[in-house]
């Protein structure tokens, strides 16, 4: 929808992304469309968030989300991790109706945090947003849990990092 | 890539995505890398597609291809399908650098054949490329083989079909 100029938000997409799959197999219970839906509202944290944040946020570090997820979802989804009081910002591409990997939306943390992009450690799980911070600028770091192929291989980040709790400090990248 | 404002032509993707699909799946032999590769140069058009195109030619319509493809996988694929002699254009991305469903691409039908965008017929299986044509104004049919469920509610095909045989007339639409 962005490539064409386009903007749903993205519970709107969730809902009919998950309506398709429901469709696409018909032996699913439909019932069970609200309790999924509710269940991607409250979402746990991975065990090391909270601690890594916590750390950093006592070392100075500012901190914030910046996610394609809409405003409700993601106040729902940092009240799940208990992790709202360490948190200097929480960035919907919903301001500026767009997804990521489009720069504009990157630029919100530059705009919103008054910094650098060379000067934001930026993580993510999704190796395509990686890519689209590289492209941008953001010092990125790659959390691979689930140790998948690497992938845009023009982009590669700073580090690949198998968890949170393996961010390097501020000072040491 | 395009939202990021990057771009990498798609027979490099195809390569890419094959390699990352061989790296997931290390049981899958990598000596049918080339095999599949080349698998691709050589798809087969549905039984309907050539007869549906001369009918239409014979009847003064102009056609076109307007792919995400690079000019040689479109060279190698017209040829193929045998139809080469049935088209008055062959449109790659590659020319704009960036992929449908951008409205750029569109424009080349536009700009290339000189008319109005409401008077093309875009034919495809893709519903996020009959998004992107109906988003951009082109008259769009959406052939629907495998009955898929319907996406993107707020972007319409004028009508599904279940193949090129069924595309109505042009007087008839």
């Amino acid at each position: 929808m962005t490539l064409a100029g386009r903007y749903v938000d993205f519970w709107t997409l969730t809902e009919r992304a998950l309506d398709f799959a429901l469709a696409r197999v018909p032996s699913v219970d439909r019932a069970l469309r609200g309790k999924l839906l509710d269940a991607y509202l409250t979402l746990d944290a991975f065990p090391d968030v909270r601690a890594t944040l916590a750390q950093l946020k006592a070392e100075g570090t500012r901190l914030a989300i910046l996610s394609n997820g809409s405003p409700r979802m993601l106040a729902r989804a940092v009240e799940a991790a208990g992790i709202g009081g360490l948190l200097d910002a929480v960035l919907s591409v919903d301001t500026v109706r767009r997804y990521k990997p489009r720069p504009e939306v990157y630029a919100l943390v530059t705009d919103t945090l008054a910094v650098p992009a060379a000067d934001v450690a930026f993580v993510s799980s999704n190796r395509w947003d990686v890519m689209g911070a590289v492209s941008f600028g953001f010092a990125a770091f790659w959390v691979n849990r689930s140790r998948l192929p690497n992938e845009y291989e023009d982009f590669s980040p700073l580090r690949e990092i198998p968890n949170l709790a393996a961010l390097p400090a501020p000072d040491a990248r």
